[in-house]
């Protein structure tokens, strides 16, 4: 047990990551939920503060425009793009995910030419975030398409000329599985489809190369790796060559050319700004904005990020092999770097009272039904001490 | 002059609602913008503070239990609900206004039979907030269903057996004209159709009675008189007779009855929480929570608020009518109580022009396309003084 304690100790004196846990607010807790509710960057109570007492209360309706409220969600956008290897003026942050979902669904299907074009099959992840599927079969009902629930490795296979778009997921969920972005949306546009991506949860903790693998459009939310706060809103990625023909179905006024023209007839914007909706929700948008903020430091990258998961990861799965009794429980998260997202999901059949005891120890994991233990690595904020007590408390309440 | 002075003094002697005044951070600026974005609550930057520090940054993943987050948007649709003349159970807080039209427009046709059963036309207000008639095309494109725009006045011949759904503002935007609202929600279920009815510019300043003059379904924005701060969340009202038939077109994952039973099969949940969508936004909410908190005061209702906002614009229209030229502005807002809101529009040429030089001389009110001077009226927080002085500064800049 010694030879791993000295082992974090040693990993974490080479971490370049190390200095940017002070940006954060942390305690005793060992905080392995971060892949559902990232933790609080030190940072943000002063500017939400600001936005509220400065903003709102002194500066009031002027602060649409003299605080930037009005252009925040191309600007905080544009913040986002880089994260996801996007250039700009290709992200605009805003509504929730599901809402999300839903705009790039049905335009993805009316991009594809849809039922008229003799498309009208939408192909979905399976084993999705159930939002997903929900809001894939209502886009389907008002696009006159049918859903496919499939495993993303059957994909390539099920594509065809009926095929309008594919919804899946970068990183799953619940098994921590990480798909083949590059592979999958080069035979969906081989295929004539339109990709969506959801980002969930890879956006913050691995690079994703929107632009460079020719994604077409994309979704995440930005209260996991990217820390925004609890509901923080989402964002819609719609690839550059396809802006001018992206249809929203949801055109609201914050979406036309001319917002203040107060005209009766809708005339879309050009750019992301054509994936906006209604008033934007500054309090939680700004309080992302400020959250956004570590990823200017020098130290912070996607890269280091990655690298740092993944040693993150390949050292709590090292710490459990060397704890926890083998058998007591099945590593379900793949070995492999290139299927592994940032987080390592564990199945064992009482995993739901596990957890709370595991919680009620000082580590924060969560329970996904009916037999996971869920545990997020979010490089900028743990170290590797965390990591291996974080086994050491697992292998005690696994008893 | 003076003896306006002098009644301006004499109502703020007796207003029962001067006190509440304190309830908001105010300053020297004469605010007329209230319905367009409400003041800052007192209460609202300390309450934010603890959402942030303790909620996010110490309990983390908890609060969505244990600070009550989860169940936010229901629970403050119940704070809403009887500002509105709703029962509770009916109303839930989330999303833009745009988003909400949409889930209630689609809802709408669905309720109505739509196309099917012959009806296939909705029936929008011509004069709309434009936002609701870029959604209705929307909706309408995506149910098979035509727009047909028209005043609100000629709703009551306009309607048939082709009528599915009919979109109305309770009051105007710009003119700042008060809808008859039980009448033609009357009109609407007489001929077989849903009624939709916008609250943006109604709710927290006149009652509105959705359940007693029997509206179908609701939607209204929460950062005007309601004071929820810039982009706080809307909320959708689905009259609780038709909520086990309440269709939405953005079923997502909260709207689940087991929402973290993470099923593949879509099955909605009873009452409100139908009309949720994704992951709520927690600061907006909470914000939002607090800055109703002054309802709940013993002095403050919504009859007293339309008692003191009727004197408001009576008196405002008086000193306009005592210290402006005759003929330099026209009053657009309707002098009948029963058909005024509570704002004041008043055109001239130049008002563009005007509004600037006002807002400079410290009295906010604003200007909308071509040709208004828009003020807006919160008796919450405004004295007959400030009225007076909003006139005689507005008389001095027309020159």
């Amino acid at each position: 047990m010694s030879d791993l304690i000295e082992r974090a100790r040693e990993l974490d004196a080479r971490d370049p990551l190390a200095a940017v846990r002070a940006d954060f607010v942390l305690d005793e807790v060992v905080y392995l939920d971060g892949n559902s509710l990232g933790a609080l960057p030190a940072n943000v109570p002063g500017a939400v503060e600001d936005v509220v007492r400065r903003q709102w209360g002194e500066l009031r309706i002027r602060s649409w425009t003299e605080s930037g409220w009005w252009t925040a969600p191309e600007r905080i956008g544009d913040l986002v793009a880089p994260l996801v290897g996007a250039a700009a003026g290709q992200i605009v942050v805003g509504d929730s995910t599901s809402v999300n979902v839903f705009k790039a669904l049905v335009g993805a299907v009316r991009l594809s030419g849809g039922p008229d074009a003799g498309r009208d099959e939408i192909l979905v992840d399976a084993s999705t975030f159930p939002t997903d599927g929900y809001i894939a079969a209502s886009a389907a009902r008002m696009t006159g398409c049918t859903v496919r629930p499939l495993a993303p490795a059957e994909v390539p296979d099920a594509l065809g000329p009926r095929t309008a778009a594919v919804l899946l997921n970068h990183v799953d969920y619940r098994t921590g599985r990480l798909h083949d972005l590059p592979a999958l949306t080069a035979a969906i546009r081989a295929a004539g489809a339109v990709s969506v991506w959801d980002l969930c949860h890879s956006a913050g903790a691995l690079p994703v190369g929107l632009d460079s693998h020719g994604v077409d459009l994309a979704v995440g939310c930005t209260y996991k790796f990217l820390n925004g706060g609890p509901g923080s809103p989402a964002y819609l990625y719609v690839r550059a060559g396809l802006q001018d023909r992206f249809d929203s179905p949801l055109p609201g006024w914050n979406s036309h050319a001319e917002p203040f023209g107060m005209r009766p007839e809708y005339a879309p914007a050009d750019g992301a700004v054509r994936g906006r909706v209604g008033t934007p929700d500054i309090l939680s948008m700004l309080a992302l904005e400020a959250a956004l903020e570590v990823w200017s430091r020098p130290d912070v990258s996607v890269d280091a990020v990655r690298a740092k998961s993944l040693a993150l990861t390949d050292f709590f799965l090292e710490c459990v092999a060397a704890y926890v009794p083998e058998g007591r429980v099945v590593t379900v998260t793949p070995r492999a770097h290139a299927e592994r997202g940032s987080q390592v999901a564990l199945a064992c059949e009482d995993a739901g009272e596990v957890m709370e005891r595991l919680i009620a120890a000082g580590v924060v994991g969560d329970f996904r039904a009916p037999d996971v233990l869920r545990f997020g690595f979010t490089p900028l904020y743990l170290s590797f001490a965390e990591v291996e007590r974080a086994a050491r408390v697992l292998a005690d309440t696994l008893g």
